[in-house]
Parts: C-alpha cells; sequence; structure tokens
C-alpha cells in the first residue's frame, strides 16, 4: 500500500508518499506560496535528482493537481499512475475533545473539523483545504485525519482544565489541548524500544524542542501532561514565541501600546522568544554561534531558553513523582548538543549524568546521551511524524477494508 | 523604641504598635471602609478588650488621626502620647527595580513610588495616602516603607525577563518582580534558624500560600525566583486569581466574550482560581470541607490547587539543582495539613518523608513536618511580615540617629 502524507497550511503543502511495505519515502515535495502567480513546487524523488518548478498556483486543489502530476511524471515520478495511491493521511493540527485518535475522513469528520476552525482559526482551515483538494483530484481514495492535539486527549482534568471561570470551558472549550501529540508519541514509543523497556513501565519527560517547543509528561505510556495549552502559545520559550509569561502582561501591554487582539497576538507568536532575546535569530544554530563569538543577548536568550526548559523537566517530574526517561527530538533537540548538555548539567540532582562524548555525537539514529550508571536515561530520538501519519493512516484503511 | 506599622489600602487602613525592645505587639488594629459614612475602626489592644468605633472617615488623614486617637485613648490606648511613636513602617507592595531594600521615606523615596503607580495601580497610590497622611499627623516622626517585591531584586535576568519584545521591558519596566517578599525574606530566615543552618547553605523552595500565594527558589539565602510575576496573577492557583494560563486565553476570551481591558483583569483576578473551579469558595477550609463530605468540584479545585503547587516545587528544585528544605507558610500554608500532605505525598521522589503525626499538630511555631530521615527538611513556618516591617523601620531609624 501506498500512502500519501500531506501537511497543508494556508499558502503551502508539504507532502510524502510513502511506500507501507518498507515504509520507505518513495518522494517528498512541498508547495510553496500558493495564491501567488509564481508558486513553487519542490520535488525530491528518491534516488533521483531534486527539481524545482515555478508557476501559478492559486488554490490547494491546483497544488494538489500538481503534486499528483510530480508524482507520476514520467521523468521525476516514482510512480505509474495516480491509481497507486491507496491512500492520504493529512496533519490536522487541532482535534479538540473530539478527535481522541487519528481517524478516516467522513462528512460527520469534515463537520467537526469545521467547527474546530474557531480554536486553530489559522491551521484548521488551511488543513480543510487540503481535504477537499484531494477529494476532488482522488475522489475514489480513502483519507485519514492525524491530530496534533490526540495524544494528549488522555490527560487528566487537573492538567488540562485552567483556574478560569467554568463558564469558558463550557461555552468555548477553554483548555489545554496540547500540541506536537503526534511527535511525543512516535519518539516515547521509540525511547521505550530503544531501552528494551515496556512504555508503560516508564515516567517520561519528552521535549520535543523546535522552532515550536513543547514539553510532555509520559505516564503509564499517556500524555499526562503538557505545556503547550489551549494554542502554541503557552511553555516553553521559542523561537519567535514567548512561551509562558504573567497573563496580566496581555492587557497591560494592549493599554499602554494600543495594541489591538490581532496585535498582541502577533507579538507573542510571532515576535517573541528567542528573536527578540537575542534580537539575532529565531534559529538555535546562529544563536548559539554568536553566542560562541562573545554576542551577549544571544548568551541571554540561549540561558532563558535552557532555564524555562529545565523547569518544565523538573515541574513534570514532580507531575509524575519521579522520572526515568529524558529524551530530545525535533530540530534543537536532535541537533544542538549545547541544549541538551545545559539542560542536564543543571539537573543532576534528578539522577542525570550526560555523556559529554556520546552527547556530541552527530547521528540520524535514537541513541542514549547518557552514562551507563545514569539512573535517568536520556535519549536523543529523532522524530517523524509524517511515518506516524502514514502508518496510522495505512492501519486505518486496513482495518476499514477488513471489516 | 515603639514602631506603628501601618498597611494602608484604598479604603483600608491595618495597624501595629510594637514595642521593639522585646517586639511584643502592643495594640493592633483595622480601619475599614474608608470614604463611607460608617467606617469602622476595630482597635485591639493588648491585654484589654477590642473596641469597635462606627463614625465617618472620609479619606486616610482622618484614619490616622483616629488610630493614633485609639492607641492614645485614655481606657482603650497603650500608650501616654502620640510622641511616644518613634517611627512608622509602611508595607508597599510594589517597589519597582529602585527598592531592592527598606529605606527611610524621603522626598525622592515618595516621588519614586509615585512612578511605580503605572505597575501597581491598585496598591501604591493607596500606599502614597498612607505616608501622607502619616506626615499629616505626626510631621517629625521618621517613616520607612518596606516593599513587597525588594527581596527578589537578587534574582537574575535569566528568571525575571519575559520572552517578549524588549522595548516592553525598557518603556513599560516589563519585567518579573514577584511579591510576598517580605514574607518569603522572613520564613526563610526562621526556617534557617530553627533548622540552626546557615540560610545561605540551603536550597529552599519557600511556599507562601493564603488567598495570593507565591513561591519562591531561595538560593544562597537570597531570592533566585519567584512565580508572581509583573502582578501577582501569575504562577499558582489562588482563591480568587487563574495564576498561570495560556497567554492567548486572554485575547480570545475578550474577543469571544467582548470584554474591556477592565473586566479581563478582573475575571482573571477576582472570578477565578478557587472560586471558579470549586464553585463554592475563595477559602481552602471551605472547600476542604465540602470536598470531605463529598463535593466533586470542591475536590477539584483542591487537586488543581495541590497539582500546579507540585509542578512549582519541582520546578524551582530543577532551578537551584536540588532542594533540601520546603517551607509552608500563610493561611493555608500554617493551617491546611491536607494541603501539605497532598503536596509532600506527591513528590517523594525529591527526597520528602512527610511525618503524619506532626503535619497534624496546630501550633503557631515553626516546626519541623518531615521525618527525621527525611532528606528534605518540610517546615511550617508562621508568617509575620508586620514583624519584618517593624524590625527593617527600627533598624532605618536606629542607623539614622547614630549617623
Amino acid at each position: 500500500m501506498k500512502v500519501l502524507v500531506i501537511n497543508a497550511g494556508s499558502s503551502s503543502l508539504k507532502y510524502q508518499l510513502y511506500d507501507m511495505r518498507d515504509e520507505s519515502v518513495l518522494a517528498s515535495g512541498r508547495v510553496e506560496r500558493i495564491g501567488m502567480d509564481s508558486s513553487i513546487v519542490t520535488h525530491e524523488p528518491a534516488g533521483k535528482p531534486e527539481v524545482r518548478d515555478v508557476s501559478e498556483i492559486l488554490e490547494h486543489v491546483t497544488a494538489v493537481k500538481r503534486v499528483i502530476d510530480m508524482l507520476t511524471h514520467k521523468e521525476h515520478g516514482v510512480i505509474g499512475s495516480m491509481n497507486e495511491i491507496d491512500a492520504v493521511g493529512h496533519r490536522i493540527v487541532h482535534g479538540g475533545e473530539v478527535f481522541k485518535s487519528s481517524v478516516l475522513v467522513t462528512q460527520d469528520v469534515k463537520l467537526e473539523i469545521r467547527r474546530l476552525f474557531d480554536l486553530a482559526p489559522l491551521h484548521n482551515p488551511a488543513h480543510m483545504m487540503g481535504i477537499t483538494a484531494v477529494e476532488s483530484n482522488l475522489p475514489h481514495v480513502p483519507q485519514a485525519v492525524v491530530f496534533d492535539t490526540a495524544f494528549h486527549q488522555t490527560m487528566p482534568n487537573t492538567s488540562y482544565l485552567y483556574p478560569i471561570p467554568k463558564v469558558l470551558y463550557r461555552r468555548h472549550k477553554i483548555r489545554r489541548y496540547g500540541f506536537h501529540g503526534t511527535s511525543h508519541s512516535y519518539v516515547s514509543g521509540q525511547a521505550a524500544a530503544y531501552l528494551g523497556m515496556p512504555l508503560k513501565s516508564l515516567k517520561m519527560v519528552s521535549c520535543h524542542i523546535g522552532n515550536g517547543a513543547s514539553c510532555a509528561a509520559i505516564l503509564n505510556g499517556e500524555s499526562f501532561d503538557t505545556s503547550m495549552g489551549m494554542t502554541p502559545l503557552e511553555g516553553l520559550m521559542m523561537g519567535t514565541r514567548s512561551g509562558d509569561i504573567d497573563p496580566a502582561i496581555v492587557p497591560f501591554v494592549m493599554n499602554k501600546e494600543e495594541l489591538t487582539l490581532n496585535e498582541v497576538n502577533s507579538m507573542l507568536n510571532k515576535h517573541s522568544g528567542m528573536i527578540a532575546i537575542s534580537g539575532i535569530s529565531s534559529d538555535m544554530r546562529e544563536i548559539t554561534e554568536a553566542m560562541e563569538d562573545g554576542d551577549k543577548n544571544a548568551k541571554l536568550a540561549f540561558d532563558m531558553y535552557v532555564y524555562r526548559l529545565k523547569k518544565y523537566i523538573g515541574a513534570y517530574a514532580a507531575a509524575m513523582n519521579g522520572i526515568d526517561t529524558l529524551v530530545f527530538t525535533a530540530g534543537v533537540g536532535e541537533n544542538s548538543a549545547a541544549v541538551r548538555k545545559a539542560v542536564c548539567e543543571g539537573i543532576t540532582f534528578l539522577g542525570i549524568e550526560l555523556d559529554d562524548e556520546r552527547n556530541a555525537i552527530r547521528s540520524k539514529e535514537a541513541r542514549e546521551i547518557s552514562k551507563d550508571s545514569s539512573r535517568v536515561k536520556v535519549l536523543v530520538v529523532p522524530t517523524n511524524e509524517e511515518l506516524l501519519i502514514a502508518r496510522d493512516t495505512y492501519e486505518l484503511v486496513k482495518a476499514a477494508h477488513s471489516s
């Protein structure tokens, strides 16, 4: 079975085509600048050179058509015809309280995703455009949706409720949802497999730290708490997002700077975090380089990032009354030995002993970076959300066929 | 030397008169409903019956006059004349970045307190009315000001800066200040004395949990981090304050419910926290009783309160790379054995062993509630902010006299 994975944004669409027999990626790529007259399709077929094509792509139906054209292209293609695409899996940011796992797309499912537009106004409408664009192009192909929030639906209400008037939960579903669930789920499973331990036996803190960043406390194999909240703004300091601040700062700044609701949202989501403190970049690589060159603001941004991450790891250790596994993943987590070192050296009291040599090794494989004597096992596990989407889609379609 | 301690609010004024020879309280009391025609003065002279007097008190000058009348009253009084008041100490909520310790009141000091009105619009103007009212009534008596924020001025910038555009710090001084500093300072000193250890040698988390609530990480005898932020809204779940929430909830709710800046502030400060979740009360005693009677919302409020407190203790243990002393103080901390038990039993991994019998004892003295074998010492230390204000005032006036 071949599964096409799609992550549709409002002006972009990323894709991977998987052969599920060996979970190999036949091709991947992205469409950028949808809605403009110079949209770019970048197509990377396995074992063949990358192709770029610039043309006018005004909406998502055309974008999906171009993807299919690329996948079936006689030169750059990897399949003979679009009939070889057996299923399509979509990444959906917000599944609200309705979706506790991945599901096949039905009319009801589409209706529910629409109902969640309010909670994820930037993401869910774009995902829906991806779904309908696939329907137009591949009307008989089953589709599945995989939610960033679903893994965290196991959180107890003490984790997911906010101490605010209850009417806000009843009326607007304001609660902690958490995001990066696909990643936290994937790397927690990989970590347990690496350790040769049942996932259910572990008290794990998973740190998905990329441009967006979140921690999850994973207990009995389930998400017990996570740092992102109703939106991806809460929690850790991120590339351009503030993470946790005194909520009273929001009305204070709106008043002082005469900001609208959109402007304050934009300030906290796009102009805060690492970029605001470093004044240099939202990218940890550039910040680390500047820090090594003696830049004080870069050093401050790095230190704040590490400090806030340490506090979350400590908080989640307290949430679970202990920790035995700490996992780093995503861009920063997989690649920044400096961040991992600074974090781990600051929380040795938890029973963490970092092995500097192991930490310095670069690899695309899951690996331990703690010493053999370390009570808490520290792992780097490369995440692969697309693969998990492909797997969930494959399993759902297979189950539907056999039932 | 006799020191009058004053805590002036916008419509209330609390006072204590200390004899600094033995730090005894000669009298205490409060003026309520200032600005109304039926203001109430409640006066409690040591060793004499409480007196209540209802009259019109329209502003703070008259309120202070009534206090002096009570203190010098031939029947209810405790001093022969107002000349016996050697100094007055005021509690000031916000000292900004200027005041790192208590100071004597001068024209410059008053100017600085006025400059901080923006950061504490509900509190500092009322405190200033208290200062000028004392000037009117006792023009030759030296006054000192003791700030809730001063103890936390030792925090490193990694603790006090928020990951938001730096211009907000430069222009509006938006940063973490922290509050309850007088209490955290007092109980940390008392705890070290109780343990017979130098305060500087301890890694302490101090939990001031009353109707307002904050934690402090105290390292080398200094505040290293604290849960309240630019305002007292951030941090722990409180009686009527939310504490930490996704900051994106603020604009979201403002939009959905069409709230003004004042309304959303009021919602988060006055209608959230324990009262919102329990639906019963902001008072932990009433919530605990309802919980014991089987009320599910009370149980949920209690559990959320404990859970969020545990996470802060874990976070601050991580901030200091360990913890050896945990202190509970203020209304809930001193009186709720149930909260202390629920917290401590959830974080035994830190090396905390609660002694249930010790925890159940009610006392007004500092006491240990952990087992002798507990690696982390857990103490209950009754707070006494007024005494610390009296001491600081006494020391400042004494030093001024001798210099």
